[in-house]
């Protein structure tokens, strides 16, 4: 049996991907900007194993057992076993043939529960899971190189954690979707004082999933078609330089105009989606009193396909902000931790900005946050303990 | 003393103004269609009199002396007092000129709470006031014919409330406005089996105001600017089509449309403004379901500045959807009459309706409903008992 482990990060987009152009090889109908967390807080873990042993492919996700004949991971499956092939008779790889005919076992595990709506529903976890087990397969068989297509077509928004820091992902123009492909905007050491901070609002109802929901997007919205066309490239624009500059005002400021008209479009949707609930519009008219309290951008908020509210900001005004939204969301007394992450520091607050911003407390809105910042992108682990699959090549019961 | 006594009806958008083009003379970014309601359910009365006996010109809204210096008001109190000075001198009416320098009280009331949110905020009434204390004054003056463009100026959408029946507000494309009229495309008895039906939500907080929300939607959403030019003209062309031929499929989808759009439109404001709350959209959710259940649209959700819905429906749905609210939210037995306006029968549903719609029960979320239809326009009141001015010029105890 032949082994190999990797470990992938999730994605915030700040100019979000919402629609396809074309469904089956998911090819968005704008480009989008994404920040990688830091593995450390949030990562997925996928091993994949070959062995002659194995009587089928199978593969597990948090433990239970899925389909494996889903089709995008069929075609990620042929496509990879492809090239290992094609780079075996170009006379390539020397461990490949041995194992190229094996069935593989693949199995994945999040760190942080799916409730976290972040790779933001259960599509997105298995889009997430599907990359990785392509970029994982990809090391199994020696066939790192062009993995990058492959991983794409079947993974759509998470082709962007493919890079550490702040990727962009390409629209492209070609009907073939080649040029449609995740790049590093900067790398994950460029903005130090970033921080990110997850706020997990107690969900009360399932939600439209983002495929279908896009879908419907794009055959209903006239918004939607004018934003990918006229409004996301001057935001790209806007964005990257953003990045470039460490310009937190502009970021802050875009990243949120950016979540608020990505929810417009879903409004515009016929029948509508609604993701945003009422916490979550708690959580925007907050981040609007405490910045306006300062007269200036420093905390921002984004939401995807969920009530979830993902917050950036820096480092000097990140314990003030985690104390701010415990005082407007106090944790109801059940024990479990309310902050997860990095640590963070206590922070008096002062009666003016008390004032500002707590006017209507809500206890229990929130769960819990997770702290985080920008982080690498996926990487096999040397590590062994990590290893989800034992040697029996099935899950470990831990896994 | 002079009186004139007349009362209006308020209208509700099926393509909804938002925003104008010149705050002064307020000028629409783009035209409107509304449908006005039935005066014996929904109406505001306006009794204006002049006297020599009063000291100064005052104004009662709703039994409480309000400010008469509010520069809309006198610019609209000036503009007639000219125009009625033009009139007499050109040798019209002959009374006129005896009351013309006398100071002139006004008094106003509701016959609906205006927790109704109609005319869809307390700015909102204050033009509907406005513009019927305008047509008011005009009778007193005897200067009707040319009330219409001096109306129009400081009242906004209430102008829609000039004419029954269904009636748009042209945005005009002249820079002094003199183009931007209400007209009528169909009268109240156009589309007799035509219901309407006002949900009121238990509200739980204060809104931005519609004239402060529209000038930074104006400002900032580039979706707005987008809609008003390229979205709406097509819309009003198949909303009066839609209206013309009494096809409620396509008025329905259109009106529910037209509202997700305005809203999707404050979403992209920065900062955000949201008027749907949760109980908004579980009344979007169960419109959409009842009309999934039928696989056709026999109801219709619009919302205007607030989390308040109007229900479009034909009469013989009428009575079954009202039932069907009533289920899906529960009145609270606090002794208030849940169903007001025109009489709604019994409607036995049946179990696969109620499977279909019945997915979540939120007991008090509508406090009561209104139940109206197209109504006529303004008119004078012969009914002396509806005069709202005592015979010292004060409102009567009972205004």
């Amino acid at each position: 049996m032949k082994k190999v482990t990797c470990t992938a990060p999730v994605n915030i987009a700040v100019i979000k991907y919402w629609g396809k152009r074309n469904e089956k090889l998911i090819l968005p109908i704008n480009s989008s900007l994404s920040v990688t967390l830091h593995q450390d807080q949030l990562k997925t873990t996928t091993t994949v194993a070959a062995s002659r042993e194995f009587t089928e492919d199978r593969i597990w996700l948090n433990g239970k057992e899925d389909n494996i004949n889903h089709p995008r991971l069929q075609s990620c499956l042929r496509e990879i076993r492809r090239l290992a092939r094609k780079r075996r008779s170009s006379g390539g790889h020397g461990g490949v043939s041995r194992i190229l005919n094996d069935k593989v076992h693949i199995c994945s595990v999040n760190n942080f529960p799916t409730a976290a709506g972040l790779a933001s529903s259960a599509a997105g976890y298995a889009c997430l899971v599907l990359y990785l087990s392509v970029y994982t397969l990809a090391k199994l068989y020696g066939v790192e190189g062009e993995l990058s297509e492959i991983a794409r077509q079947g993974s759509g928004s998470a082709c962007r954690s493919m890079y550490g820091g702040f990727v962009q992902w390409l629209m492209g123009d070609r009907a073939d979707g080649k040029d449609s492909l995740a790049q590093q905007v900067e790398a994950e050491s460029h903005w130090p004082d970033l921080r990110i901070l997850i706020l997990v609002a107690s969900a009360e109802k399932k939600h439209v999933g983002s495929t279908a929901g896009m879908q419907t997007s794009v055959e209903t919205s006239p918004l939607l078609k004018f934003r990918a066309e006229s409004v996301v490239p001057g935001r790209m624009e806007e964005m990257i330089e953003a990045i470039r500059k460490k310009d937190f005002e502009a970021f802050g400021q875009l990243t949120m105009k950016d979540s608020n008209q990505f929810h417009a479009t879903c409004l515009d949707t016929y029948p509508p989606i609604f993701y945003l609930n009422q916490v979550s519009q708690r959580i925007i008219s907050l981040v609007h009193r405490y910045n306006g309290h300062y007269g200036q951008t420093k905390v921002a908020y984004s939401f995807d396909a969920g009530p979830n509210a993902v917050i950036f900001t820096l480092e000097p005004t990140l314990n003030e902000f985690v104390e701010v939204v415990k005082r407007c969301f106090p944790p109801e007394a059940n024990g479990d931790p309310y902050l997860k992450g990095l640590p963070v520091g206590p922070a008096p607050l002062s009666q003016e900005l008390l004032s500002a911003v707590e006017t209507d407390v809500c206890p229990g809105g929130i769960c819990y946050m997770i702290v985080t910042q920008p982080g690498p992108g996926p990487a096999e682990s040397a590590d062994l303990s990590l290893d989800l699959l034992g040697p029996d090549g099935l899950p470990k019961p831990s896994a």
